[in-house]
Protein backbone atom coordinates (compact mmCIF):
# COMPACT_ATOMS: atom_id res chain seq x y z
CA UNK A 1 0.00 0.00 0.00
CA UNK A 2 1.02 3.80 -0.29
CA UNK A 3 1.03 5.98 2.63
CA UNK A 4 1.38 9.64 4.07
CA UNK A 5 3.02 9.58 7.30
CA UNK A 6 3.03 12.84 9.66
CA UNK A 7 4.54 13.00 13.15
CA UNK A 8 4.38 15.84 16.09
CA UNK A 9 6.82 15.07 18.46
CA UNK A 10 8.77 16.45 20.91
CA UNK A 11 11.88 17.95 20.21
CA UNK A 12 13.74 15.60 21.90
CA UNK A 13 12.71 12.88 19.83
CA UNK A 14 12.68 13.79 16.32
CA UNK A 15 16.08 12.62 15.86
CA UNK A 16 14.86 9.23 16.62
CA UNK A 17 11.69 9.07 14.84
CA UNK A 18 13.47 10.67 11.89
CA UNK A 19 16.08 8.33 11.61
CA UNK A 20 13.43 5.28 11.72
CA UNK A 21 10.48 6.94 9.08
CA UNK A 22 13.74 7.70 6.91
CA UNK A 23 14.61 3.56 7.16
CA UNK A 24 10.91 3.16 5.45
CA UNK A 25 9.42 5.87 3.76
CA UNK A 26 10.55 8.71 1.32
CA UNK A 27 10.85 12.11 3.16
CA UNK A 28 8.92 14.78 1.74
CA UNK A 29 8.89 17.85 4.41
CA UNK A 30 10.39 18.42 7.92
CA UNK A 31 7.63 15.84 9.36
CA UNK A 32 6.17 14.18 6.52
CA UNK A 33 6.95 11.00 4.91
CA UNK A 34 5.18 8.86 2.44
CA UNK A 35 6.28 5.76 -0.05
CA UNK A 36 4.91 2.17 -0.61
CA UNK A 37 5.09 -0.18 2.43
CA UNK A 38 3.42 -3.49 2.97
CA UNK A 39 1.37 -4.12 6.32
CA UNK A 40 4.27 -6.22 7.73
CA UNK A 41 6.79 -2.98 7.62
CA UNK A 42 4.27 -1.11 8.27
CA UNK A 43 3.19 -2.98 11.44
CA UNK A 44 7.09 -2.83 12.37
CA UNK A 45 7.39 0.62 12.24
CA UNK A 46 4.31 2.03 14.03
CA UNK A 47 6.17 -0.54 16.74
CA UNK A 48 9.33 1.13 16.55
CA UNK A 49 7.57 4.06 16.68
CA UNK A 50 5.88 3.30 19.60
CA UNK A 51 9.13 2.86 21.97
CA UNK A 52 10.37 6.42 20.49
CA UNK A 53 6.90 7.93 21.35
CA UNK A 54 5.67 9.42 24.59
CA UNK A 55 2.20 8.47 23.60
CA UNK A 56 0.39 11.36 25.82
CA UNK A 57 2.09 13.81 24.16
CA UNK A 58 3.32 12.97 20.53
CA UNK A 59 1.18 11.79 17.17
CA UNK A 60 1.70 9.73 14.55
CA UNK A 61 -0.81 10.18 11.98
CA UNK A 62 -0.70 7.77 9.20
CA UNK A 63 -3.26 7.77 5.85
CA UNK A 64 -3.79 4.59 4.11
CA UNK A 65 -4.40 4.08 0.01
CA UNK A 66 -4.42 1.34 -1.80
CA UNK A 67 -2.41 2.36 -4.66
CA UNK A 68 -0.32 5.71 -5.38
CA UNK A 69 -2.37 6.79 -7.98
CA UNK A 70 -5.30 7.71 -6.32
CA UNK A 71 -3.82 10.58 -4.72
CA UNK A 72 -2.63 13.67 -6.38
CA UNK A 73 0.21 15.32 -4.85
CA UNK A 74 1.11 19.58 -4.83
CA UNK A 75 3.62 21.31 -3.45
CA UNK A 76 3.34 25.06 -2.49
CA UNK A 77 6.39 26.95 -1.68
CA UNK A 78 10.03 25.24 -1.00
CA UNK A 79 10.03 21.56 -2.32
CA UNK A 80 12.29 20.26 -0.06
CA UNK A 81 13.42 20.92 3.82
CA UNK A 82 17.55 21.98 3.92
CA UNK A 83 17.67 18.96 6.80
CA UNK A 84 17.81 16.76 4.28
CA UNK A 85 21.42 17.69 3.87
CA UNK A 86 22.87 17.60 6.59
CA UNK A 87 21.29 14.27 8.17
CA UNK B 1 -12.70 16.32 -3.84
CA UNK B 2 -10.92 15.42 -0.31
CA UNK B 3 -7.67 16.73 0.60
CA UNK B 4 -4.54 16.52 3.35
CA UNK B 5 -2.99 19.16 4.08
CA UNK B 6 0.44 20.10 5.63
CA UNK B 7 2.42 22.77 6.07
CA UNK B 8 6.14 24.02 7.48
CA UNK B 9 6.42 27.17 7.42
CA UNK B 10 8.45 30.02 10.14
CA UNK B 11 6.88 30.65 13.51
CA UNK B 12 6.23 33.93 12.77
CA UNK B 13 3.79 33.27 10.41
CA UNK B 14 2.45 29.94 12.13
CA UNK B 15 -0.98 31.54 13.64
CA UNK B 16 -1.72 32.53 10.38
CA UNK B 17 -1.79 30.20 8.22
CA UNK B 18 -3.23 27.76 10.88
CA UNK B 19 -6.04 30.44 10.94
CA UNK B 20 -6.04 30.49 7.28
CA UNK B 21 -6.67 26.87 7.22
CA UNK B 22 -9.27 26.52 9.71
CA UNK B 23 -11.54 28.36 7.89
CA UNK B 24 -11.51 25.86 4.99
CA UNK B 25 -10.45 22.48 6.53
CA UNK B 26 -10.70 20.50 9.91
CA UNK B 27 -7.19 20.65 11.96
CA UNK B 28 -6.05 16.98 13.05
CA UNK B 29 -2.32 17.50 13.92
CA UNK B 30 -0.13 20.50 14.73
CA UNK B 31 0.85 21.27 11.11
CA UNK B 32 -1.94 18.85 9.86
CA UNK B 33 -5.73 19.46 8.14
CA UNK B 34 -8.18 17.36 5.99
CA UNK B 35 -11.50 17.65 4.69
CA UNK B 36 -13.88 18.31 1.43
CA UNK B 37 -13.08 21.15 -0.28
CA UNK B 38 -14.02 22.33 -3.62
CA UNK B 39 -11.40 23.19 -6.20
CA UNK B 40 -12.59 26.80 -6.04
CA UNK B 41 -12.41 27.10 -2.42
CA UNK B 42 -8.75 25.01 -2.29
CA UNK B 43 -7.41 27.98 -5.59
CA UNK B 44 -8.55 30.67 -3.36
CA UNK B 45 -6.62 28.71 -0.14
CA UNK B 46 -3.65 28.55 -2.08
CA UNK B 47 -3.70 31.88 -2.92
CA UNK B 48 -4.22 32.94 0.47
CA UNK B 49 -1.48 31.34 1.92
CA UNK B 50 0.65 32.72 -0.81
CA UNK B 51 0.54 35.79 0.24
CA UNK B 52 1.51 34.58 4.07
CA UNK B 53 4.36 32.43 3.30
CA UNK B 54 7.58 32.95 1.90
CA UNK B 55 8.07 30.96 -0.68
CA UNK B 56 12.06 30.24 -0.36
CA UNK B 57 11.75 29.23 3.55
CA UNK B 58 8.04 28.02 3.70
CA UNK B 59 6.06 24.99 2.07
CA UNK B 60 2.77 23.59 2.07
CA UNK B 61 2.05 20.30 0.57
CA UNK B 62 -1.45 18.99 -0.33
CA UNK B 63 -2.24 15.05 -1.11
CA UNK B 64 -5.77 14.96 -3.39
CA UNK B 65 -8.06 12.41 -3.75
CA UNK B 66 -11.10 12.15 -5.44
CA UNK B 67 -12.91 10.58 -2.52
CA UNK B 68 -12.45 9.91 1.09
CA UNK B 69 -12.84 6.87 0.94
CA UNK B 70 -9.86 5.79 -0.27
CA UNK B 71 -7.46 6.67 2.30
CA UNK B 72 -8.01 5.52 5.74
CA UNK B 73 -6.45 7.60 8.59
CA UNK B 74 -4.62 5.73 11.57
CA UNK B 75 -3.76 7.71 14.85
CA UNK B 76 -0.85 6.21 16.98
CA UNK B 77 -0.16 8.32 19.86
CA UNK B 78 -2.26 11.60 21.19
CA UNK B 79 -5.17 12.38 19.37
CA UNK B 80 -5.64 16.13 18.99
CA UNK B 81 -3.05 18.75 19.66
CA UNK B 82 -3.68 20.99 23.08
CA UNK B 83 -3.64 24.12 21.06
CA UNK B 84 -7.09 23.11 19.87
CA UNK B 85 -8.62 24.26 23.00
CA UNK B 86 -6.47 27.46 23.34
CA UNK B 87 -7.37 29.13 19.86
Amino acid sequence: MYIILVYDIGEKRVAKMLKLCRRYLNWIQNSVFEGEITSVKLKELIHEARRIMEEEKDSLIIFKSREEKWLEKQIVGKEKNDLDNIL
